[in-house]
């Protein structure tokens, strides 16, 4: 438990150096009694926030018997989060795999475990995966897995009898030693199914024979119940694209058609003595898309009935249906419109079990704050097309996922910022009268303000995960009695390694700019001192909508940076960040590059400020989206940024995914000139005195080589000042291996520019 | 004239550090006078080897007035040596383009010059390569011209009419816009022959239509006249497959057909949305090699006959052949084998008119010192197939080309090491009588002594390249009064420019390894002095059978590390070099990697036990076959080495060309050991302490990128320290720009790695 977080909004405090610069300020007649008294105030605000950020770091002792932490040590297996993976498999049984490696079956009722997997087997048979039927009686091994993009892998398969211990390949028809895409268990029984060749095959139990389902599978071109690249990373969010009704009578799945779609190539180097390239579908903005037979999917909402969401290309548009797969017939349940995009199209609407009535959170306009998501109920109205719409929530803070609906006592399980947006809490909303709610997950456990939740209705007890700002845990909690939990998983060897370590202290601030207020984090040293100059490192955030300023727990390797004692790690939700409003997020619209860089150079030249700060060590880093704002300001000419790391940078939207750029540029057929504008090469005509170190894998599927290429290019062109490391044959997904060189490439990288040697001197004469 | 080279064998001289040492050495009787006396000796002679420096140093004033050389001095138009190539049109006239880019016709005899074309029509045509028609009448213009391989290149032609200004685009029928892959005129009149699509296309006159000689060509599959890459890269060391008779009547060419050699493929980042790679025909070790219809071919040697040269797979057996065109028989005129491998196979046999008496150079047996290249002459015997051999020269050096036979007065020129093999003199040998031969250019011009020529027998002149040791010339040398020389090009801008700055001392020395004596050229700042300790780089040189230590005048990008004052550059001919007899160049049969990388590592062990060498600082660097021994180099338990650099190494010969590979190390079917000791992954468990820097274009048809990525990941992989340069879509030369950049990054690497700080510390500390 040393894990330190201690929030302060804005704090004012004048520091020491600043205060002198104070006093020194001439004044004819000194009010001697007023400066004094108002020093005091100050020292004595500056020593009540110090004494905070003491009281809040409570198992900091001074850190002699503490040693560094290393990059070795983030990747040693007592520093990982164990996530169990609780599942429910009735309304007093969850399923978690432990620490240890064993598969449990927890009943709460009546407080017996069993295990049901022993850790041996998955080592006898080297598991990589594994899923139980649904009655429990077999298991499903995947071993070999290998990662294709973000979400998809290949593996083989093994079916094991639980009980009996007898084992076979899972294989198509006729096919030995099958890899195949995808194996799953279905919804009742022993039902089976699997994805080879990208064909869809269907087992009713495991000793049945397999049928096929669909013939028109071709590789890379035409998938069924598999998305293609685009469908995996920017749709669906998921390599599956099929969906069971809940009886496990009826499957949805979508057919993804790429003929029409350009192939993209990805070289190969390695691995034989003449290496081939790999070529998959690809459309870049402006790109002709795959084609589908059922557009984005959403799952059954009845054993007849299934709701699909369909959303035109350029993503303003988008109607919810709710289908009657007997009849084939749709019939619309909502239709939603943007002047910029649609956000949450991957949400899944919530509905009662007759269907009347359903759950979705969507913006909601607040005042002249501007629209925040709350939870929308629409409900079937008698004698008539149209629903009854409620808005069950509201206020300046967002509603970020509806988890269940309990339709006995009417209330909605969500998640939410109300409290701040760095954190998430379990509430319930009853949807009768004015709506009452409440939070279930507030002041529950010390160090966790930030929850996850899987609620069953029907059990009255939810899979709460802790994501931090502690060391995470995985809890049971009874809705019936908030104020106790069991705990399935309290991640106890990471807590004791943690404990030997000295690590960061957190901070998180807002800062104003322009009309937006603006969150940014900091993470210091252990022993941090303002009376000490420090290196500055930005940690530019990802894509729009998502977070970087939150109080999860995550470790990374600016933790060793930091541990170093001489460089503070900062890190801001500027314009474009989510679930602060679709004033801050929607922003950025048809502006990529241009006010979400600028927030970023604003949270610079606040911390320059600083008077521990040394504004002649300044460095930035980011990954993807975050690496394109890297580099974007490496051009600005405020010259702030001495040293910048990009991995895998994006430097032209007109290079990346269709349904990524298209979403907040538009076509580039029509908004050419935002393009133009976002590029990373238009007019850079130096580094302004900065260096760059770029990262990237060959076989980047997601951000191209090509990125980098045409990056390295011009930078040879105009004889700047980088180095490189490039990860021959790797995806967007490094290896272990690769992710340890890199990580020791960065902080070599940022030791060397934020640790000066003349600077270190200066301070220590400064000192004297 | 500031350019130096100081040239002393063997130097013995103690420098000052160690005599301390020596007066140290407790001796219990000390005999005071020998000390002192020796002590005087040696200073004596350290005096006169100091003053011979000095002394041979004529124009190094000291350098307050001059400045250090830079990166981009040595990018600057006036740091290029101009190459006039000037070529023969009769026996009194050159043609030569002067610096200021005007085409020259000289007549020699006359002493009359006249202007062919002024540089103003090349600048018009955007111009990149030129040449004259046999008449003198035209003008081919190549502009647009891109590099593919060594040799090769695309370009668009115009023919251009002298007199009349008269222009147009040279293009196959009905083709427009033509890229073509070769254009040149014929031997005759306004014969024009060019090649297009892989086929030969022949016009009698500029004017006259096209004939299509060949129709089978294909691209990238059969190439008519021009060569595949194996053949440009290994055998013909051309891109031309093609050879005119002496009267133009007739023209041989070769036919290569690649159908069966496998495609390696080469990735494509940039330059458009969707960028393609590219495959051509590269066959590796023990792969199908291309089959061609003519074997190496030799030139014609009358209008009717030409001689062919027949080499096995294996390189170890030959056949030289005088073939009938008309009757399309061949004849043997010799025969040749190897135990290891054959050298000089590109050699031209020398033709006497009447073909009845041929020169060659071959090994000949010198005692116990083993063969060296020495003038065999083969002269047909009446009534008999046989042919009288003689050897024309002999001694422990070597014939490295011979230039001309002058039949009215019985003289063959050429080109020996026989002054030292540093250096290339011109001689000519008597055919008859004990063989008397005399030294043209011994002591011809100051600063002179590594000579190209271009003999015209008829004229009683020589065209003569100085290569150095001082900045090359271009002269023009009447046979009969080899006193007096013109002068056609000085290069005075470089002697100009090199006047202002400070720039290196010479060396050469040789060192004893074995029973093998190496000759190893240093490199030391224009104020070297030997109580200073100085960082060491090793250049490793290139492939067998090449030089590295020559007097040739060769400014390069270590020039500016020695600049720096604080780095001495060494280069060694180890064995495998050539030029000083087969027992030293053939000693790597089998070996590749292991004496060639002994010799290095010997001679690293030589120059840190001088007192001037700081042993701790110690770098090397090397390109190709040179990286492939500096990376051999850096997995030596001696771990001497603290920083490499490989640029476009080769890691593994079974990935490189089949001709070169199999020609050293033999069939990988038969020595596959002899691959697998070789390989520079083999036992590399770390890099001994060092770093290493790597540099790669990634579209590299010679040294494909796998030998650099493969190294990567295994890099990667044991968690080794490196850094590296890739060249997105360049190829094994790079453009310019890239070359620049590579040469800033090598310099700062190697300042970074051979410029210690704490040394320079520990430097100024021993100096007060």
């Amino acid at each position: 438990m040393n894990q330190t977080a201690s929030v302060s909004h804005q704090i004012e405090c004048q520091p020491i150096k600043d205060d002198k610069e104070f006093v020194d300020v001439s004044v004819p007649q000194r009010n001697w009694k007023g400066i004094a008294i108002s020093l005091l105030v100050i020292v004595v605000v500056c020593s009540l926030i110090t004494m905070s950020v003491v009281v809040l770091t409570p198992v900091e002792v001074p850190g002699s018997s503490r040693s560094r932490l290393t990059v070795a040590d983030l990747y040693k297996p007592e520093f990982s989060v164990h996530d169990p993976e609780a599942t429910w498999i009735s309304d007093s049984e969850v399923v978690y795999r432990n620490r240890d490696g064993h598969v449990i079956k927890f009943n709460f009722a009546l407080n017996e475990t069993e295990v049901i997997l022993s850790n041996s087997t998955f080592v006898a048979f080297k598991v990589a995966k594994y899923s139980l039927s649904a009655d429990l009686k077999y298991a499903l091994f995947a071993y070999d897995v290998k990662r294709i993009y973000r979400y998809s892998y290949t593996a083989s398969y093994i079916v094991y009898n639980i009980y009996t211990r007898e084992v076979w390949e899972l294989n198509p028809p006729e096919v030995q030693n099958a890899v195949l895409q995808h194996a799953a268990w279905g919804k009742q029984g022993q039902q089976l199914i699997y994805i080879f060749e990208n064909n869809i095959y269907y087992q009713s139990d495991v000793k049945s024979v397999s049928l096929r389902i669909t013939s028109s599978g071709k590789e890379g071109v035409i998938f069924n119940g598999l998305s293609d690249w685009l469908y995996e990373e920017e749709i669906l969010r998921s390599h599956l694209a099929h969906w069971w009704s809940p009886d496990g009578e009826r499957l949805a799945f979508l057919t993804i058609d790429d003929t029409q779609v350009p192939n993209m190539a990805l070289p190969q180097f390695t691995g034989s003595t003449y290496p081939k390239g790999l070529q998959y579908p690809y459309p870049m903005a402006g790109q002709t898309n795959p084609a589908v037979k059922l557009s984005t999917g959403q799952p059954w909402i009845s054993p007849t009935h299934l709701v699909v969401r369909w959303v035109n290309r350029a993503q303003n548009l988008s109607l919810l249906t709710e289908c009657d797969a007997t009849l084939g017939v749709c019939l619309q349940r909502h239709r939603d419109t943007s002047e910029t995009w649609l956000s949450r199209q991957g949400q899944e609407p919530l509905f009662s079990k007759d269907r009347s009535r359903f759950f979705l959170t969507l913006p909601v306009k607040q005042g002249g704050q501007g629209d925040f998501h709350h939870i929308t109920m629409f409900t079937k109205k008698l004698r008539s097309d149209q629903d009854e719409v409620r808005h069950l929530t509201s206020g300046d803070w967002e509603v970020t996922d509806i988890v269940a609906y309990d339709e006995n006592n009417q209330l909605v399980y969500f998640l939410s910022t109300e409290d701040s947006a760095q954190q998430r809490h379990l509430f319930w909303v009853s949807t009768l009268g004015l709506f009452p709610r409440r939070c279930l997950t507030c002041g529950l456990k010390e160090e966790c303000s930030f929850f996850e939740a899987n609620v069953h209705p029907d059990a009255q007890h939810a899979v709460l995960s802790c994501k931090g700002p502690g060391v995470p845990a995985v809890l049971l909690l009874n809705l019936d009695d908030v104020d106790s939990y069991f705990i399935l998983e309290n991640n106890l060897p990471l807590r004791t390694a943690l404990g030997t370590k000295r690590t960061v202290q957190t901070d998180i601030r807002v800062i104003t700019h322009g009309n937006f207020e603006l969150p940014l984090k900091l993470n210091y040293p252990p022993d941090f001192s303002e009376s000490f100059l420090y290196g500055l490192l930005l940690v530019v955030g990802s894509s729009p909508g998502t977070q970087t300023v939150t109080q999860e727990f995550r470790p990374d390797w600016d933790w060793v940076l930091v541990g170093s004692e001489q460089v503070i790690v900062a890190r801001l939700d500027g314009r474009g960040s989510g679930f602060r409003g679709q004033r801050v997020s929607q922003d950025v619209h048809l502006k990529l590059g241009s006010v979400d860089a600028e927030d970023q150079m604003a949270a610079l030249e606040y911390l320059v400020k600083l008077p521990f700060i040394d504004r002649t060590r300044v460095g930035v880093f980011g990954e993807d989206y975050g690496g394109f704002l890297a580099l974007t300001m490496l051009k600005s000419p405020e010259r702030l940024v001495r040293c910048a790391a990009a991995q895998t940078p994006i430097i032209d939207w007109s290079m990346y995914a269709s349904a990524f750029s298209e979403r907040y540029l538009g076509s580039p057929s029509t908004e050419e000139s935002k393009y133009q504008a976002s590029r990373v090469l238009s007019n850079m005509k130096g580094l302004q005195g900065g260096t760059l170190f770029l990262a990237h894998g060959t076989a980047d599927a997601n951000v191209h080589f090509t990125h980098s290429a045409e990056l390295i290019k011009h930078l040879i062109k105009i004889g700047a000042n980088y180095t490189m490391q490039i990860y021959p044959d790797e995806g967007h997904f490094l290896s272990q291996r690769s992710r340890i060189q890199l990580t020791h490439s960065l902080i070599g990288y940022f030791r060397g520019c934020l640790l000066d040697a003349s600077s270190l001197l200066e301070q220590q004469g400064d000192d004297e």
